[in-house]
């Protein structure tokens, strides 16, 4: 196999990247932009190399503790539970959370061989014995994802913290009609006073 | 910035990818798959120093002349010119072409500085006085494609060889109400009979 097709299926690693995508990034690069390729080459080793994780939250990051972790002007009483870094920056971008993370890196999933210890449950516990107030829970509500919060909740049952979980209901701008049952049923059992309380 | 962010901007040289992508790229390579992410790393380092055009249909290659070049078996008679690299895949992709190829690796446009010696207008009339019977003109039916067809098919005026373009019209499959007018007044004058000839 010649150098281009290799360089073609190395690409098929990327998500959303079949042959025909992959074949079109080559040719791009070889063509028009061999100066992108060879920084995206040199970036690739680098961040593959560098990126740990952080001991404090265990997000991804190259240093000992994540930027996050030591941003000054947070509130140390608020501790939200994740299940990826990609999680971290959806809720970052939103600017409206300051508290602090802990990133589980995954659900519990026994038949993948994912506990508790690869998650990193002690580690939160203790965390959450550390001044904080208040656990939220954040993680989606899949059938693995439930089993998860309700882990945790568990382990955390006892201790001086209060444990919550993110809302569930329509998403903003949805239309009902498209919504799905179970969503539908949350929103309904969780509906809140407005007027009259 | 960190060398996450910085790998996601990396990745932003790729078409079709952006910044969302970008990051999806990362987050993936960095949590599952790092093992990918080095390989790809190299294998982009190799290409991007490797890779050249072949000296004899100017394609990418990482070698001298390239593979159909050197192939055996294929008809030194045709020779078909075609404006990149993707166009020669997507030919060979048909399985119906037996000929030589010769890549212009772009089309005329004084505009951005591409003339004839860009394209090397030169060796291709060279290549065709080399005992090839039909050059067959492969480009988009674009302003630049007609022209560069049209100056191609001149220089190649009074040389013993005939000269060629691929047919225009209606795509297998295509329903007519769907097809532009341009390309459904070219069917119609190209049209061709099918009995009583």
């Amino acid at each position: 196999m010649n150098l281009i097709d290799q360089l073609a299926q190395a690409f098929c690693c990327l998500p959303g990247v079949g042959p025909k995508t992959a074949q079109r990034m080559v040719l791009y690069l070889l063509e028009r932009d061999r100066e992108g390729g060879r920084h995206l080459s040199a970036q690739l080793a680098l961040a593959m190399e560098k990126v740990g994780h952080c001991r404090r939250c265990r997000n991804l990051t190259e240093d000992e503790t994540c930027d996050v972790c030591l941003a000054a002007g947070r509130d140390p009483g608020l501790l939200c539970v994740v299940e990826s870094p990609g999680d971290v920056l959806a809720i970052e971008h939103t600017g409206h959370y300051r508290g602090y993370y802990f990133v589980l890196m995954g659900t519990l999933s026994p038949i993948d061989g994912i506990g508790p210890g690869e998650l990193g449950i002690d580690e939160l516990v203790a965390r959450a014995a550390d001044g904080v107030g208040e656990v939220i829970l954040a993680l989606a509500s899949t059938v693995e994802g439930e089993a998860t919060m309700h882990y945790i909740a568990e382990a955390l049952k006892g201790r001086d913290v209060s444990v919550t979980r993110i809302a569930q209901g329509v998403p903003l701008g949805g239309e009902l009609e498209f919504v799905d049952g179970g969503t539908l049923s949350h929103a309904l059992s969780g509906r809140k006073a407005i007027q009259g309380d």
